[in-house]
């Protein structure tokens, strides 16, 4: 295959545009997005708003002037278009471990006879420490399965089946629908950890009756380093769901400073504390990159880079191991491959300004945000790729640095 | 008294320089620095930096080449050297009510054997509402008794008596070395929130032997709207404190991807997730504001400016009720009074530039940042509040507004 072919689908990609959303720095193919997003063009001046005239001229002022009471569920309607959530059913608050936690809990309160949260064997460590922890406070049992097992695994004592929606590593996508369906048969909750689907599958959340879902504001979605989290409870479950973190902003009359807690009647009930208002611009002006995008293209053009990076690996690297599934419909938008010496070898590319990354004990894996990654860097980083290996070029390696945030 | 005193008294104050080191908004006193701190200068430029070439042009390396991995260490030791920890004992984590929420579980586990709860009636109800929650959760009993009883309520039943350092209405500062060391001698851990102390109190809680505290990143710290927080943690509690929110960045080794949750050995231990870093730059930067500082001269200005305050309310609007402690040794850096018709006070405030601000039921508050206040400040603010209560210009407040966040 030539690079013409690569152009070929750039030039006939609907979504080409979109990339010039985002600020490209030279000399660098980025395949990280699922880790942390580019900069989208106008956060920098959004931000710098918010510092200097919001918060520096207008000050207090800017909590009702500026809108910033209103800013977690505002943005959080607008992550629930991208993710398939109907106004009022997603908000911004905290990170995505806190909000898993606090959703958890509220799951285990909403089934109290129930005894059981299944989760995969091999879920993202984070949310397991997470669901171990909960499981040990509220005295349940984690049932803990291969994802070939999950529907299997679930009965009457299931409280909340909750999984990371993609595998960290592989690229795996759950079947949500099929999944969320056979929870609700059994009378069990859904919990989706959508950190590495959000903003690039077509989630339709509400439709496929996802009763629960955290998610994350840096990776897809583009936020900037750490950006606020996002929580998705269904309408069905506002007026029931609580949570054990009852802060002040998630009350009823926040300011009437009342000595008892009584949960505001909608989904504030799920925040906590004051927001974190300059991260929460920089997330709010990013996914200014999201208007007009038809998620069901994005999901598309993301199998179909996926499936360009895996034709030519196999073709020019046969050294390398696929570790995610070969279909675009069973993947999110990442793929990965093992090698012994992964490690180095995702160096060697990050010296080549190919900036992918590595992920223990040996993968080596690439995000491929459809809103910035064209079909000819992906045919570039393989070729970069291919390079590394015929030459053994990791053995040059000196990179000190072994990690990167997920 | 003239307006001559109180210039007299800035240009014999040794922290009148330090005023500089702040953007200050044409044709406003701002004494609401403990609801949302003034911008320091270089903040912006600290933000923009972030934003724009390490998160713009370095991506995901910045984690490593910028220092965003240790970030929430080294600002939690900056902060540390303002309330008088020792490094390794602070660090910037979440929201004030979620590190609450963590470091109550964390002292119920401390202290398994025991089943109370002790505060304040009247304590900040954000933290009110999340004693319940952990109390409720573990099984506790909330003992809630007047602030002149709390040493009377100490026994050993006591696990944790945890308090708001200062009042947020009233402004009164509890003993904290006496509180502290009662409940020391009957074996039970002190939890203080700091919100509205630190900053503008010398706290030293290292040699005052505190075990656990919480505090605000965006009130008396300047770290601008929603700043994160910070936990502290005494060093002899780190190797046996755990908190429930167990999340990757707490792990370990939070790269190794274990299944099993390893507290990290240090303080790192009290963190869940990802730094918000556009929020955590603007903190890191406020912070310069104080670099030289006397923490034992801020507090004792703050004393003055709220003296001065009290004297000229006292003499000029004899309606006005002093809700706050007389003697500036009992009071943090804010001062209130009480008016029926506090609400309609404070906006002819506002309209004139003065910005303070309305705590239900009645109570007109003003923060007074000994970094950024004058004694001009004051006194031009308490001729205002003359003016309003004598023309009754209150009565024209038509203001739409009636909150503004904490």
């Amino acid at each position: 295959m030539q690079r013409d072919r690569a152009q070929d689908l750039d030039e006939a990609d609907a979504l080409a545009p979109i990339r010039d959303r985002f600020v490209v720095p030279p000399g660098v193919i980025y395949l990280d997005g699922n880790s942390l997003g580019m900069l989208p063009v106008g956060v920098a001046e959004a931000v710098a708003d918010l510092v200097t005239r919001q918060w520096g001229v207008d000050l207090i002022r800017s909590w009702n002037k500026h809108g910033w009471m209103d800013a977690p569920q505002r943005v959080g309607d607008r992550i629930g278009a991208i993710i398939g959530a109907a106004p009022g059913e997603v908000i911004v608050a905290d990170s995505t471990s806190v909000n898993l936690y606090k959703l958890l809990v509220a799951a285990t309160r909403l089934r109290p006879d129930r005894t059981v949260v299944v989760t995969e064997v091999g879920n993202f460590p984070s949310d397991r420490y997470v669901i171990d922890s909960v499981a040990a406070q509220a005295g349940l049992t984690v049932r803990a399965v291969p994802a070939s097992d999950l529907v299997a695994a679930l009965d009457n004592d299931v409280a909340v089946v909750t999984l990371s929606h993609v595998d960290y590593r592989t690229g795996h996508l759950h079947d949500l629908p099929g999944i969320t369906s056979a929870a609700r048969a059994v009378g069990a909750l859904t919990l989706w950890d959508l950190a590495h689907s959000a903003g690039v599958v077509d989630l339709n959340l509400s439709a496929r009756g996802v009763d629960l879902a955290v998610g994350c504001g840096y990776k897809f979605l583009n936020g900037g380093p750490g950006a606020p989290a996002f929580v998705y409870v269904a309408t069905r479950h506002h007026d029931s769901v609580s949570q054990p973190i009852t802060g002040w902003l998630g009350h009823a009359q926040p300011f009437a400073m009342r000595d008892d807690f009584e949960p505001a009647s909608d989904l504030r009930r799920m925040i906590v504390g004051t927001p974190t208002m300059v991260s929460l611009a920089a997330l709010d002006a990013a996914l200014d990159a999201f208007v007009g995008v038809s998620m069901a293209a994005v999901q598309a053009k993301g199998a179909a880079l996926g499936d360009l990076a895996i034709d030519l690996a196999q073709q020019w690297s046969p050294d390398l191991v696929l570790a995610s599934p070969r279909h675009g419909s069973e993947r999110g938008s990442q793929i990965a491959f093992r090698h012994p010496k992964g490690y180095e070898i995702v160096q060697a590319l990050v010296a080549r300004g190919v900036i992918g990354d590595f992920r223990e004990p040996d993968i080596i894996r690439f995000g491929l945000s459809p809103l910035t990654t064209r079909f000819v860097d992906v045919y570039d980083a393989m070729d970069h790729l291919r390079d590394v290996l015929q030459t053994g070029a990791w053995r040059d390696s000196a990179f000190a640095v072994r990690n990167a945030v997920t």
